[in-house]
């Protein structure tokens, strides 16, 4: 433990040594290799410093800061109105996973939301977009973006303009500071590294924004889209995010598939959503009614579905196929879901095409044992 | 301490003095007065013993057990195969709350479901039934049974059979053992004294049973009741429950009237059953959609209600009238509410008619807060 230097992390991101230290002997941060570098992990939130922070110990430490979570806001007015000061951008939210990509000792790595290094998403990054030139230029900022695409082995939904994966970059930040770069500055050096942005639908007065994201949520929920993250254009202030009612019965519909393995408060907070939104946005009541039902039928045919197949002797699973070099890189993907604790196999291997296959265990276990005459 | 009869009441129980003792060091029971008499309240179960019993501490102790949690089971084929041996009684299951009646040192008594003697339970059983006969032959008995009717200030369910209030027994046990009659020698029993039992569908072998019970649960839907419990003829097995779909969408539309102060397993448990249900019993596709639409629908418009109200500057409260003999006895209703914790007032008090308003603080609280731009 000696050899940490917590005295360089506190200057560098400004949180107290003693706490960095205290945290490592709770076991909230831990040693380990991070792409071949040694690093320290912080497991969970100390003080600023968020949870999924990775300290590169090699030579001067580098610290790769968490992304902070972004608060979710129920109803658009007043809640825009308040949070904001003058002007609000509104940039699309997109259903991917999240990733953090840096260069560390002259590798690239990206991180996904817990701090690991994740393999497949390095190697794909660098594949979907050419990054050497950006980082040599500035080796000291993180790109932070979503991972998308139907061909995506942690949440896969298709976008149509990506193809089978993409990536969309939402925020430039810092090293060891996290500062962010202001929206439209970000915007031009994507631009100019041809690097793929987020959506930005505008950036509004807040007197205007509500009314303009309400038309925005109702185009991209008829999409079948997420919904968005509103920000003040400078970056001063934390960002919010809303989104669409479809996206709600979407990932009910999603947990649904596996009513074991997902949470009651995964549930619970999706439908509060919805009812906070029937009040703001819906124009007739045919729209709740519709709405309603939507989260209805999202909530019971996965689950009735899902039975049934269990009761044939299917095991609750899912399929992603990913795209990989050779099988080994398959192999190498599930020894990290493996170490993150997710169960999962190769389905199936050809040509360069990997079936990766997740297991819901306690969707099967628990269902089986209802079909078999168990009591709840 | 010293004084409590642990060996005594051991000795009628079978629960070992040693863990009555340590239950009390711990707080899991405590000494209070209960209907004017000495007693000693398990809150929480101590081995066999339930939670809810009441050993009376007036000369020999009198042990009133709690009631068993009856176990559910999401489907009703192979369950009642499994469970059951011969055949399976088949009792309504009643929308109210639960109450033991007894009778002790001379005094008849009635006890809500966490052992806390009820001023007005006490009172309504006594107008609505006479007990004195049955208990001057049988003072060794206890009366279980269910509170019903729209007049009812803690579950308020129309049964037009009751008029504003009622009561139905389901089990009559022995006092100190929790031994329950057989089906029939309680009915025999209860019919001999004029008393109101619940229900009884039918003694069915445990092969038909499933069909039978699909049956009369269809017919209990369609009239908006509850659902069954299915008893063991000889009382000698556990009994098990089972509702209709309407039940639980009713009980989900309750909870959504007060989306912040009922628990997400509460919800969660409900919506489960829904899925098992529409597996087992659904005889069409329309049916399952009707079963969808049933369960949005009891989501979001008692959510969406309350919010638009809550936006009119209206706390969420509910009212129920309850018949008193003057405002005193109200006012006595009052403090045993307050003493269980909840928060009620009488909102109107009129020859005999009391309002009871019950207040649901965190619906309101948090509720306003959204509204008034609090993030989520």
């Amino acid at each position: 433990m000696k050899d940490i230097p917590f005295e360089r992390i506190s200057e560098k991101t400004g949180v107290p040594a003693e706490r960095l230290e205290t945290s490592f002997k709770k076991g909230s941060s831990r040693l380990l290799e991070s792409g071949g570098l040694r690093a320290l992990l912080f497991k969970k939130q100390v003080m600023d410093l968020e949870a999924g922070t990775v300290a590169y110990l090699t030579g001067e430490p580098e610290v790769i800061r968490g992304f902070p979570k972004i608060r979710r806001t129920l109803l658009l007015s007043p809640a825009i109105e308040k949070h904001f000061t003058e002007s609000v951008a509104v940039e699309e939210k997109m259903n991917g996973y999240n990733v953090r990509i840096a260069s560390v000792s002259g590798r690239i790595l990206a991180l996904t939301r817990g701090g690991h290094v994740c393999p497949f998403t390095t190697e794909k990054a660098k594949e979907l977009m050419d990054l050497q030139e950006f980082f040599r230029d500035h080796g000291d900022l993180v790109i932070c973006g979503e991972m998308i695409g139907r061909d995506n082995p942690y949440v896969s939904h298709d976008y149509p303009e990506v193809g089978p994966l993409g990536f969309r970059v939402f925020d430039i930040r810092e090293k060891n500071t996290n500062t962010p770069l202001p929206v439209m500055d970000k915007r031009r050096i994507l631009e100019s590294y041809e690097l793929p942005a987020v959506r930005l639908f505008g950036i509004f007065p807040v007197e205007e924004a509500p009314g303009r994201v309400a038309e925005i949520i109702r185009m991209l929920g008829a999409d079948g889209r997420e919904g968005v993250v509103m920000k003040d254009p400078e970056m001063k202030l934390p960002p919010l995010k809303y989104t669409s009612s479809q996206a709600h019965a979407r990932e009910i519909a999603y947990a649904f598939n596996y009513p074991f393995d997902f949470g009651r408060p995964f549930f619970f907070s999706r439908v509060i959503r919805e009812g906070f939104q029937a009040y703001e946005l819906d124009e007739s009541d045919e729209e709740t009614l519709e709405r309603a039902h939507r989260l209805g039928e999202a909530i019971i045919y996965p689950m009735l579905k899902r039975i049934k197949s269990i009761a044939e002797g299917e095991p609750a699973c899912e399929d992603t196929v990913i795209d990989v070099e050779d099988r080994e890189r398959a192999e190498e993907f599930l020894r990290h879901l493996s170490r993150l604790g997710v169960s999962a196999t190769i389905a199936d291997y050809r040509d360069g095409k990997a079936t990766i296959r997740r297991f819901y265990q306690s969707t099967t276990d628990r269902i089986t044992n209802y079909l078999e005459g168990g009591l709840y």
